[in-house]
């Protein structure tokens, strides 16, 4: 294993994909079915090619490159990530772990396996567009209904249904993206670790026994428009203040819990927005995680309530759109075993930790033995251009999944 | 004087401008320095001149009509307000002032007059654009500056200068739009009231006395942008959450302080704005208003305490960026005398009373005599799509203008 020239690939084939961002000089941007997508989609199929792999992309827009084995009966080992970015994001975060799957396979090329070795980058990971997530691991796992095609839209009103049909896909057909269950073994994420565990405590790979459950909601508070000057304070229905009463304390009900349990409000919009006119409506998120689904719960039953006695206070009403479940999940012990006897063969320091953030393994890990590794963040940033970690890091992780692979073939 | 045929003119005029929108069957959208503003000031010059009127567009964009007395050495007597609306308004708040100004004209076309009688159109009010206000009538009073040009900007980054350029105006040329107050007698603003009291009271007409002050401001809370799952809530530096700390609080901060005191919070913009993002920046505006500048002063106050104490919290920081400043101001009690009288004369209901809506009066009662009177505004709306005054009740504010023009010509 050369792994001065597979830090290379990685350092190349990640920097070849910064160009197709739709913010260039500000970080990537790459939402799912745009042009953008479209063109990183391609140079991904290419680099899949180029390492031998059989690549097609399914009918909901990921890419899937096989190593066939010898006997491609056996159910198959899938390593991968997402290729899409949030907006103004970094190069690493979801694309590190489709290129970690394409260096795996380059090496494997050169042995004979009984399994399939199948590499996949999912195509809408972040839910940036849609006020989603895991579109694409969900398809592949049967999970998204022609329902929900239609219903989820973007800022510009433009559904995930009418979006993959400028992508040139067929949403009708997206039923066949699913998988036959029976026909994987297991799925190995690598990817970025978007916090500063690693990075403070200067291990060099992170072994993920637990990814935090996470329910996140777009709330809808519904005033009344009135103008700013003439409406005397007692005869408001102001939307701002019914949802900011709550919004502010959202944050202290997350602390209450501890067990590193976070919740967000990263976004707000207020209509009709003018400075000198009472709010009529504010939407605004709210993303709750936990590794303990009953913190969950409870915070989310303590929104509700604060909505109801601040709506209730000025005659204002909501609603609660729930926009993504999904329970904590437990990694695979075998995997994670056989995981960290590698590492300490190869001489990595590593720790076990928790995912604070979701991933295609945790929508996977529902129902397929799966494991993730991470790598080190700088300063433990992500989602944002600064985002960056050692090539050299990945090169780790890619030896000990490679070396995983192998044992499980 | 035929109130029919007055109250006609008015709705066939208001009716006619409704065109000019950027928002057509969602309200009246008119910014200043759009095409929608050109082609209605376009409109107004035409209605102008069809009375009599000469007609010129000023160096700020404000149309103004000249109907020439006999004597033009004398101080003249200026009716108008402005004809930009708020996104979504309707059709009464400003425009029904200006053609107010071009129905006593057509009734002073028939009469002899000893001052030059002037309708005013001004251009930008309601400050919705650039995030600012009274634009046409600080203009005529040269309080605009070439810096104040450049340094305000609209939400896709064009500043008013840049605006005024494309609108065929020379910025350049602004202090030229200045008057000599020694030149103007007084003015008088007819507008919508804006608010449920004379609706509520079934009187026909308001007097206004006083025009409340008003301290605007956009705040801009930083923090730290941060992955939603990944860092725990004690490393995080959330914009949102030392914002909205504030931003609850300032309702009450105005209830406490009574007087009809009112603060909104109308504008809250979130960066980056995803659901999985710990927020960077925070963007919000506060718009506070008290017939008592010492109210005004000590919740501004309140509002940096908070700022200080919540951005303390969690390392945030904060600018407070002052955008509009109007001390309170009494409006002329000699026009006040008259018009009660007109209004008796004529068998009028009227109140006196105060105004919560800053108004082009608002900054020419600063240096000019000055009075307004109010229509109603049905069910107190405005700045909203339904916003209804009658045609006939504006025909009633008309004639008592048209009286007390006479009287003091």
């Amino acid at each position: 294993m050369n792994m001065d020239e597979m830090t290379e690939n990685l350092k190349k084939n990640l920097r070849a994909l910064h160009q197709y961002t739709a913010t260039p000089g500000e970080g990537t941007t790459r939402l799912p079915f745009t042009k953008e997508a479209r063109a990183a989609a391609n140079h991904i199929r290419s680099m899949m090619e180029e390492v031998g792999l059989e690549v097609r992309e399914d009918e909901a827009g990921n890419i899937i490159g096989l190593l066939k084995g010898a006997d491609p009966s056996l159910p198959a080992l899938v390593v991968g990530s997402h290729f899409d970015t949030v907006n103004n994001g970094g190069d690493f975060d979801g694309l590190a772990g489709v290129m970690t799957g394409i260096e795996i396979a380059r090496m494997l090329k050169r042995e004979t396996l009984k399994r399939n070795f199948i590499v996949l980058g999912f195509c809408d990971e972040e839910g940036m567009r849609f006020g989603t997530g895991y579109f694409g691991s969900k398809s592949i796992l049967g999970q998204v209904t022609q329902e929900e095609l239609r219903h989820y839209k973007d800022k510009d009103d433009v559904s995930v249904y009418e979006a993959m049909k400028g992508y040139g896909l067929v949403p009708e057909n997206l039923p066949r993206a699913a998988w036959d269950l029976k026909t994987i073994k297991a799925f190995v994420e690598m990817h970025i670790e978007q916090g500063p565990v690693l990075y403070q405590s200067g291990d060099e790979l992170g072994l993920v026994e637990c990814i935090v459950g996470i329910q996140r909601y777009i709330v809808t508070v519904r005033g009344r428009s009135d103008h700013a000057g003439t409406t005397p304070m007692d005869m408001r229905i102001d939307a701002v203040e019914a949802a900011t009463r709550v919004i502010s304390r959202i944050p202290d009900w997350a602390r209450e819990k501890g067990e590193g349990t976070v919740a967000t409000t990263g976004y707000i919009k207020v209509l009709p927005g003018g400075m000198n006119i009472v709010a009529e409506e504010v939407q605004f998120s709210v993303d709750v995680r936990s590794r303990n689904k009953a913190s969950i719960d409870d915070i989310v039953a303590k929104i509700r309530d604060g909505l109801d006695e601040s709506c209730k206070r000025n005659g204002a009403t909501y609603t609660m759109d729930n926009k993504l479940t999904i329970t904590p999940v437990n990694l695979s012990r075998d995997m994670l075993s056989r995981l960290e006897k590698f590492c300490k063969n190869r001489g990595y320091s590593y720790r076990r930790m928790i995912s604070g953030a979701g991933h295609d393994a945790l929508a996977i890990g529902q129902v397929l033995e799966t494991v993730m590794v991470f790598v080190p963040s700088r300063d433990g940033r992500s989602h944002c251009p600064v985002e960056w970690t050692e090539y050299g890091d990945i090169s780790k992780a890619v030896a000990v999944i490679y070396d995983l692979i192998m044992e499980m073939q």
